[in-house]
């Protein structure tokens, strides 16, 4: 047993060993590495792409905040302050609201790892719009124990419909899930309302905190499925009866050590739910409709085409545009952040070539923005045109 | 396909769907959080316990540079350093050295999710010391594909040798994977020389850093093992396939999305390796070596008892101290916190309730922090003795 450790006979052992290990390997032969005696760079840069955003001013100080131990009773009020503001931002009153130490992928993970057994089946719509009657039949055909769909398709620039389906989950007892890393504060989502058994997000999009966080909230059906199951989930870090006791959610007073959390993460993440509720929801998703319909009109006037044509489709954070003809799509950009230092960016999986995308999220959805995006494109436009061979 | 995202088709059936939007749910009825109309509230601590540990002023300030995009060529770069750095910090020349986008835990999870796969046994050293001939016998007996040492166990305040199990771990062709979360920079490493086949760290002890990236690396048996398995790991955000991809480490020009990384964290991470390698070492090593002794006079000379009775197996970042007779550990720590704004710790796991653990790691480790912990502790022996029932 481990109280062997303080044993006599562990001194003898240990002191053979630790002779051994002066023995041969004493001495550094690896040098410094000359780019580490470098100073760091960075440059300044406007993050107009679909996220990471610029973190504003008081984000950033508050990352940079000395920090504290992660299990002090000071960053447990943090983490407390962060769940009533995931709370507030999914629109949900579910007690199981906790930020992931990590990013929005880790969240999804999570999500599949703890609700989802060997053996069982997870639908994920990917082709296009899931109207209520397609997602019933492909549910009643795949019998899945989840339904997992993206609220903010930032690849092609949609934001998905996500009404009625959650009763089309609970009536064939699916979990419904929903992706909002990149519609989350810029298009309503209402998770209580709509019926959304598990949501998640990321740090680093309409919320402008540095990525390396991610709020996920599940509700009652979803706890129950993933607090009854049968086989252990595969990973110790994501497996939620661990991390709901870490963010004090599972009605135990003491929070016992699983991981250490990322402290100035959680800082900026704070913050950032701050501004959010500072500004309020329904502000933040009537500024983002007002730009993103300005952009939408300067595009126009410069001659771009949307790539979704409906403009209810339209994901008002992230604006999908087609290639303008006799365009190569890399040059465009490497133009725009070259002379204006300016991330626009490509496309993503079945949308590279297709499309470039601007984003404008939280901190930098202003009309400002927009106008500063719309010059450096005419500029490229100008620029960048091919010669005919 | 994903392109009749495009077709008319699409734009009829979503119309109705948003129209369904907008039909029941469009009004929020949970209203911001109080707590969130408050300040962040952040007090000043000496962070000397088990870790995180304080981070110095250019750290913090890196972490809050204006941040750039996870796939920039300057974060590239950046990520560049962070490997050199590693593999100096580490003494390897493995090109598979990365960080990963979350804890010590997660790297964990990351080595045996990579390198083992169902049905294979791993070997977990938890009692005391292993000698070579305890780790050979229990090899032969359990077969694993890997073996797991912790180099630095901060629980008992103790560092574990290392030389010599290498060797045996190659003659039964078993994978020797290392945790130096507590030691690295504190107690002399050497990956390459030392046999050492997968290694990982934590950035927030010795380094500094603050919590949320780990530094792991895999030389070529560990590459081998994980490149050429049967089944995929269980998780894609760990999976070396994508991960060596997304740090340049697969020999392919293009980096493809994988997940986004901590942007700020890398930037804290960078810092603190360069701290790491301007200081050199060595020095690291023999300062921590000259503080911790200091520390364990100071100690004695208070009539405390340290916790592990060979010098030469002392942990140098963490030393662990047994609990005098006639004291509460709860109640001493407190006193501590309240009175001297400084975290000490108790035991964890095993040794709770027989340790009070204090660290001075990296910026901490000077002897002018180790006077004030002695100060608060001998204020806490005068002030926190029970008195006889």
């Amino acid at each position: 047993s481990w109280s062997a450790l303080d044993s006599p006979l562990v001194g003898r052992s240990a002191s053979v060993l630790q002779r051994m290990d002066h023995r041969s390997v004493s001495s550094v032969t690896i040098p410094p590495p000359a780019c580490m005696l470098r100073p760091l760079e960075v440059p300044m840069r406007y993050l107009f792409g679909p996220g990471p955003s610029n973190v504003p001013p008081r984000v950033l100080a508050s990352g940079s905040r000395p920090i504290i131990g992660h299990l002090h009773p000071e960053m447990y009020e943090i983490m407390n302050d962060i769940k009533k503001g995931i709370q507030y931002a999914f629109q949900t009153e579910n007690n199981m609201t906790i930020s992931m130490s990590g990013s929005g992928h880790a969240a999804m993970e999570c999500a599949v790892f703890n609700v989802v057994e060997p053996g069982e089946s997870v639908l994920v719509a990917v082709n296009g719009i899931w109207g209520e009657r397609v997602a019933e039949i492909a549910i009643e055909k795949h019998k899945p124990v989840l339904f997992f769909l993206t609220h903010g398709e930032s690849s092609a620039g949609l934001c998905h419909p996500v009404d009625g389906i959650g009763d089309i989950c609970r009536k064939h007892n699916c979990l419904f899930l929903v992706d909002t890393v990149a519609s989350l504060g810029a298009a309503p989502i209402f998770m209580d309302k709509q019926k959304i058994d598990i949501l998640y997000t990321g740090s680093q999009k309409a919320l402008n905190a540095p990525p390396g966080t991610a709020p996920i909230s599940f509700n009652d059906r979803a706890c129950y499925k993933m607090f009854n199951r049968k086989t252990k989930p595969i990973s110790y870090l994501f497996d939620m009866t661990h991390l709901s006791n870490y963010w004090g959610c599972d009605g135990n007073t003491v929070r016992a050590y699983h991981h250490t959390g990322p402290v100035s993460g959680f800082f900026a993440l704070r913050e950032s739910l701050a501004i959010l509720a500072e500004k309020g929801l329904e502000e933040s998703w009537r500024k983002h409709k007002e730009v993103s319909a300005y952009l939408y009109k300067g595009l126009e006037d410069l001659g771009l085409k949307l790539f979704i044509p409906d403009r209810d489709l339209r994901l008002p954070s992230v604006t999908t545009i087609a290639i303008p003809e006799g365009y190569d799509w890399r040059e465009m950009l490497g133009y725009i952040m070259k002379h204006h230092q300016m991330e626009m960016t490509g496309g993503l999986g079945p949308s590279i070539g297709m499309v470039m995308r601007i984003g404008l999220m939280g901190y930098n959805c202003e009309k400002t923005n927009a106008d500063k995006a719309l010059h450096a494109l005419a500029d490229a436009l100008k620029n960048c045109k091919k010669s005919k061979a």
